[in-house]
């Protein structure tokens, strides 16, 4: 991971959110900061095109979300985006890069206010051009698609910084020389990723399953079916499973990062892609000015 | 929480696990450390008994454990052992401490070498004395109790730094006027709590779930049972379900930092408590000596 740029926030009662800046690689965070003893916070990542945050609304939305879901202070949009804005600018001479922000609950030690740090770093999975076509395979996510209704502590639909089981998933792709997992609910539904959202084109239709079964609001996916509605083409948000994913004649996965990433096997099995609809959609993503 | 002193190892190739003291409330992870952006790692924490480390190989055995199940590099017992009694040495002057200590994936803009450190601290649960009857609530874990054989990226049965669902866990059992939580299976069977291991006596006999249910090896409920089974008491471990638990005529939540902590309510209602029981366990705990 490249860093360029790292601020943290003072959110303490007299900090206001103010932000200083930081060598990136110097120590930030105290061993007893509740990040790193009980992943216990939220993030967002945002890309940065020739300088510009993408979708930051949509990702502050989220941000403030994840919060509620944790019981986490809502975090003021304000001081946010000012530090947001100011790692962008930083970003300006990468054809891409990406600003994470984090937020804790705090440092078990301290005096009781959350944590909050954001950096500008150039992503490794596309620091330029279009996205790489990804091989994906179909994991259980080991959850009931209704848990976020019935078990809300499970923290399904959250974008916590508890992510150990995410990158275990990931390690099981790899194992299977695959890149990245779709997760499946225990009653059979398509989720999303450990780290996107799925489409799928299922009988001609563009769709992405809702976020009552305990999954993100996909903030790219949210923008490349703003520009597939545009061309006139239809989409959906709707339930569907795996044996329509199989079926689905062609399948995207979107996170900030890479845009609409094409997906060109599942479960080993080659596939077909789609490659002006992928073209379209990451044209669109990159044209987005905020 | 109240820490006493803050090692770090260095786990680089040259480093040799080399243990170097810290300033406790000193900044000492990097905000790209896995720990604190995927919670990528494992922990542990030793209960310390007038300044002796409490079972201590059977931490660092479930400490591998969590390591191989995360695809860690196994630990090398040398200077966590080390680190440990130098921690504990500093926990003479208190009746009771702990040492907590983690190990993470390292760095995501460093060399590559995993993060290793610990620290000692004064537990707020149990600073001395016995330990407090606990007010518990069942609640949902989602799982099903057969995800370790099938899912073995879901993680369930290592103790990992992604313990965001285990706090909200705990705030619901807050927001329910309890204290802690017994975690059941999707498919009804009791497993364990956020932090603890379940005791329950069941038909008179002294039972708590078998690991293969995807739940941690209890080491103070392990030497719990030791100590039940020396005064002629039956034990087993073995899968029973929600009713099999709310027909039980004593319960006890074992962890290290609490020992034996006795249940006096179970979702709202009133149980009895068998002091008798809890003083032979806890006694039996205190008295170890390594």
């Amino acid at each position: 991971m490249n860093v360029i740029a790292l601020l943290s926030l003072d959110l303490s009662p007299a900090g206001g959110g103010r932000a200083i800046e930081h060598q990136p690689s110097a120590p930030l965070l105290a061993a007893t900061d509740l990040a790193a003893t009980r992943g216990d916070g939220v993030f967002e990542t945002i890309v940065v095109v020739d300088g510009v945050p993408q979708a930051m609304q949509a990702h502050l939305d989220r941000f403030a979300r994840s919060a509620r879901l944790l019981d986490l202070p809502a975090p003021e949009p304000a001081p946010w985006r000012a530090a947001i804005d100011i790692l962008a600018a930083k970003l300006r001479p990468y054809p891409r890069g990406a600003v994470k922000y984090v937020l804790t609950r705090g440092d078990e030690a301290g005096e009781g206010a959350p944590t909050g740090w954001a950096l500008a770093f150039i992503p490794a999975v596309r620091p330029a051009g279009p996205p790489a076509p990804v091989r994906a395979v179909t994991l259980d996510r080991g959850y009931r698609s209704d848990v976020a209704e019935t078990s809300p502590w499970l923290l399904q639909g959250a974008k916590t910084l508890s992510y150990a089981v995410n990158m275990a998933a990931l390690r099981e792709a790899r194992r299977r020389d695959a890149d990245d997992v779709i997760f499946v609910s225990s009653d059979g539904l398509v989720l999303e990723g450990p780290t996107s959202t799925v489409i799928a084109r299922v009988d001609g239709v563009y769709t992405t399953p809702p976020v009552d079964l305990g999954i993100l609001p996909g903030t790219t996916q949210g923008d490349a079916f703003r520009a597939l509605e545009d061309a006139g083409l239809p989409v959906a948000v709707r339930r569907f499973d795996i044996d329509a994913l199989r079926r689905a004649d062609a399948l995207w996965m979107c996170s900030s990062t890479r845009g609409a990433a094409p997906v060109i096997a599942l479960d080993g099995t080659e596939r077909e892609i789609d490659d002006a609809v992928t073209a379209l959609a990451n044209t669109a993503l990159d044209d987005r000015r905020g």
